[in-house]
């Protein structure tokens, strides 16, 4: 896996220090314009006018079992509001002038009416219910993590800077939280939060479930392939070769919530190196999210307590990634003042 | 002092229970867009197309005294660089679609060849270094209040709908932490920081200096007027009725860093209810900014680590407020999924 540039990383570092700003004034945003400059090995960095947001959508069979607050029926609906470009991710997708294109990947639902190019990259109606079986059989992993990467590509030849991934899917961070745990060799106790805001009883359901799904996966999880077939969905497996093949291809990813982050953990793991490529847009509420930032080192650009998923915290974020390309594009430089 | 309206809070509020996303997925987003509906008195939000910054530039006399990691030309210099278009926050305005103004209060410089329009409200060169005189004479404190409001009228006159401030003066986040001191009857040592970055020395000389014009300034800052002849300056006074202007207008304010939320503060002791007309755009790495907040419950949309002032923090916390406004505009009602 290739670096971002380390020469126009340390270029955007001293063009920053040479800007008429006091020493580390710009904060975060200094440090994501270095970032970006790294990326597209250009000083200063490019404006990103062309932002695209992929949702990969998909059910999951735990979530018949007791782990969110909502019914499954509800994926198939909101892909159709994604769509329609009625739901939330849509309208902050348009106030910030992102693109966003949506995926069937595993939605258990035909969804007739709905344009053919959403199921484009279909894999199968939901996947297994990860305490009892597989979610996937090893060729459909295959098989999603492919699509992601073709979308990618698809995306990048479209003119894409930035690439988001968003997840649409009832009792997704189920799955999620299992991929984190997994990654990061965690017990089911410290990677289950409240998803969309299941009460306490089904809190503690849901980690005994991840904990089922982790130990009938035992040591399978050590390789990120198989953990995608153990604990993953077929979404889930698009999204991370999405990711995976926007670091190969050297496009930068700015990340949005946990199961954004359990892909770009599952990413990195399979190629070492390509979450340097990603960015944290939003601080998720679920813990495994916070975990697999750290392990990154990533800070997220905004905290503002949403919980929608769809992607809606990346886009939320992608004006702050607009204000760090600004300084470092348009401030003066100390230079130009003394002349 | 009218509050923004309680029966378009209730009916955003209700708006946005009605949205087809989970109860409480919008997070602070969701708040800040029943804020914005209650402010404009209409549901949903109108879009912010017009937003201003006015920066009030000014001298200090403390500046003169040890206060600051950078000489007090520096002001000067900065004004011109606005006036160019070059600073960091013209920057941050330019990608964000927000009006940039510069005024010179109390610049201690002729400012030769700047276009007449900057200097239409100057009240004095410099002001007075605080731990040793008053910073302005009570007339000059007036003028200077009187002048912000102008300002504020005129933005409004032309459009505004979201307000910011900013600063430019070295040496300000010394009255600035004075005022906070003032109005929440804190002692120097809670209120004192770091600056656009002093060593620790420096730091320890800063807090003397502000302890000495509390002392000095005593009972006199219970009255606010009082409190910005004593220890303010001229734009600090004229920030002061810039941001209380904007609230008898019924015109929401985004605050910046220290210099505006101090300047809020001593808004809002003059009429008690104006800080309901304002958010926070950015967390400051002062702690008297964290204080001032707190008072009025306000928690910062952005926590990116500026220290750059200008009002550079609340211009890039703008887009945060599109987004909360976009996603009660644009969201699909769940009574319009059922039909």
């Amino acid at each position: 896996m290739r670096a971002p540039s380390p020469e126009a990383a340390a270029l955007a570092a001293a063009r920053l220090s040479d800007l008429a700003t006091p020493p580390g004034a710009l904060g975060r945003l200094g440090d994501l314009g270095v970032w970006l400059s790294a990326c597209q090995g250009e000083v200063p960095p490019r404006e990103l006018d062309r932002v695209r947001l992929v949702i990969f959508a998909g059910d999951h069979g735990v979530a018949r079992h007791g782990v969110s607050a909502y019914p499954p029926a509800i994926t198939a609906a909101m892909v159709r509001t994604f769509v329609a470009g009625r739901a939330g991710v849509n309208a902050l997708a348009a106030a910030h002038g992102v693109a966003v294109r949506v995926l069937d990947l595993g939605v258990d639902d035909d969804l007739a009416g709905v344009p053919d190019d959403v199921r484009r990259f279909k894999v199968r109606r939901s996947s297994g219910a990860i305490h009892l079986e597989d979610a996937l059989t090893a060729e459909q992993t295959l098989a999603a993590l492919d699509a992601g990467a073709a979308v990618a590509r698809e995306e990048i030849a479209a003119g894409a800077q930035l690439l988001l991934s968003g997840d649409m899917g009832i009792g997704n961070t189920t799955p999620a939280a299992a991929l984190v745990a997994a990654g990061l060799g965690l017990p089911a106790s410290e990677v289950t939060g409240r998803g969309t805001g299941v009460d306490v009883p089904t809190l503690e359901h849901k980690q005994t479930l991840i904990d089922q799904a982790l130990h009938r996966a035992g040591a399978r999880v050590d390789d990120p392939v198989e953990a995608l077939t153990a604990l993953g969905s077929a979404d889930l497996a698009a999204s991370t070769g999405y990711l995976l093949e926007a670091a190969r291809q050297g496009v930068p990813a700015l990340l949005d919530g946990l199961m954004a982050v359990a892909c770009a953990l599952t990413a990195d793991r399979l190629e070492p190196g390509a979450a340097a490529w990603y960015a944290a847009g939003h601080r998720s509420t679920e813990p495994a999210q916070s975990l697999a930032l750290a392990k990154f080192g990533l800070e997220p650009a905004l905290d503002l307590g949403l919980r929608l998923g769809e992607g809606s915290g990346a886009v939320a974020a992608v004006p702050v990634l607009r204000s760090a390309v600004a300084l470092l594009r348009e401030v003066a430089l100390l230079s130009e003042l003394d002349a």
